[in-house]
């Protein structure tokens, strides 16, 4: 693809996901900087061959001869940097993201950007129990899915760019979807579900339960393995649609405590019917 | 062991479960028999090798046979199976089941067995989204974990008979619990979670979730494709610890909820550090 050639892509914050995005970018003949606030991380990644050039600190050379940034880092440090460091960028710069909500940040984001610098948000649903830049494995991209979060302030180009990248990575779905869907569905497919699995493992201390359990609660609490720090933000930044979705699931589950409650056969094999159906769905689609 | 040599055993119900009983068995070099409902089954798994003889009636002669029987039933036919049929049975017959929930089974059963005959209650914690005969498959129970369940009514060689039972048929651990603190268990690390994924699942009618979701949700409802025939039966048999557990998480789900709707990074936090903590605890002793 024609914005290959030549282009050199900054990486800011060389976490899991930076991390992955640099390995997959160098190999397929980027030229990959990087600024992390490690020096060991910046050590690391070049020592392993991640990146061709970074930095521990906001470098405005490397910055400058950026023609695309990904922003890597915790969602409520992105506006910060862009604050502080957009009077670095070259001209015409394409910036996009990774984190995993998007209403709170791409519009104050896009506000504030330097009018020669476009910003397209977009979410790597893609991720495991581990973090940080050793844990990076650009295979974590296959067979995931990545969503565009594009805003009327948006191009057609840079849609289409952030198209591209996306398959380049390796994922194996691109869709788009406004900030407002993304948000209303991230709340419901990835932070219901984990604060179900917290409370799932918070709520019982038995330690001893790996003694006596099938793969059902296994599979339900993988994710209980939580990185704190990152996700009370992700939750405080999506508050509206997640309390709204925690309210949903909680109410669903009382009418199924109900049926329970009043022996009520006919109603339990009616949900569970509809929740087989639409398992048997969501399989042939995935 | 011993008790391999020359022994029959019988399996009543040929599911994913029996039929997998009988796989196994059958391999290790038993005379394994079968009664189930279906013509259709007992034709199958004779064809394939996995029982030698079988029946689509309670055979009086079958039954007579069985020096071991395994009740593979849904939990509310075993009572009325033993009622109808233990005129048939050998004296000292020893009898097991496979069912998940105990105590409101064991022991109206042992109350009405004959006293030549022992039941030892088991649950092999081991099934797949798919079940019948079919999809009988013995490799199920490698690395799961079989639960034998006695009561006071057990003699130390039925408890024994079990154990080598559960190791005979490839299960990676074996323990005992008493009924209570089985259903106790049960109800918390399965059929709450078939209460979660079910209520998941139907409380929102999003058909193009798989566009979107990443791992997480796909894990949480595996289990939601489920039996609706079998699973209200163990809920309504299990009510009393089922509606305690899904009280305790719904409290729980509820404070992550205030947590979230109060900013509460501090509170939030120590969920997730104790949630993280315990998983890895039991990522380890599995």
């Amino acid at each position: 693809m024609e914005w290959i050639n030549n282009k050199t892509v900054m990486i800011v914050g060389l976490g899991l996901i930076g991390g992955s995005y640099a390995m997959a970018l160098n190999r397929i003949g980027y030229h990959v900087t990087a600024i992390d606030v490690s020096e060991e991380t910046i050590a690391y990644a070049k020592e392993k061959k991640m990146i061709d050039d970074g930095a521990a600190f906001p470098d405005p050379k490397l910055i400058g001869e950026a023609d695309c940034i990904v922003i890597a880092l915790y969602p409520s440090k992105i506006i910060d940097w862009i604050k502080e460091n957009q009077k670095y960028f070259k001209p015409g710069v394409i910036l996009t993201d990774v984190t995993g909500i998007k209403s709170s940040v791409v519009y104050d984001l896009q506000d504030i950007l330097r009018d020669d610098a476009e910003f397209i948000a977009a979410h790597p649903m893609a991720g495991r129990e581990v973090y940080g830049v050793k844990n990076s494995d650009e295979r974590i991209f296959r067979d995931a899915n990545f969503i565009i979060v594009p805003t009327k302030n948006n191009s057609a180009e840079s849609i289409k760019w952030c198209e591209d990248l996306g398959r380049l990575l390796g994922f194996g779905r691109v869709s788009v979807l406004s900030p407002e869907e993304h948000d209303n569905m991230i709340a419901f497919v990835s932070q219901l579900t984990h604060c179900i699995a917290v409370s799932l493992m918070t709520c019982d201390d038995n330690e001893h339960l790996a003694e006596y359990t099938g793969d059902s609660f296994r599979d339900l609490t993988r994710i209980a393995n939580i990185n704190e720090n990152m996700w009370p933000e992700l939750f405080f930044m999506n508050k509206e649609p997640l309390l709204r979705r925690l309210d949903q699931f909680i109410d669903e589950i009382n009418v199924i405590k109900g049926m329970i409650k009043d022996s009520d056969e006919e109603g339990l094999k009616e949900k569970m019917r509809l929740s087989t159906k639409r398992r048997k769905i969501f399989d042939k689609d995935s």
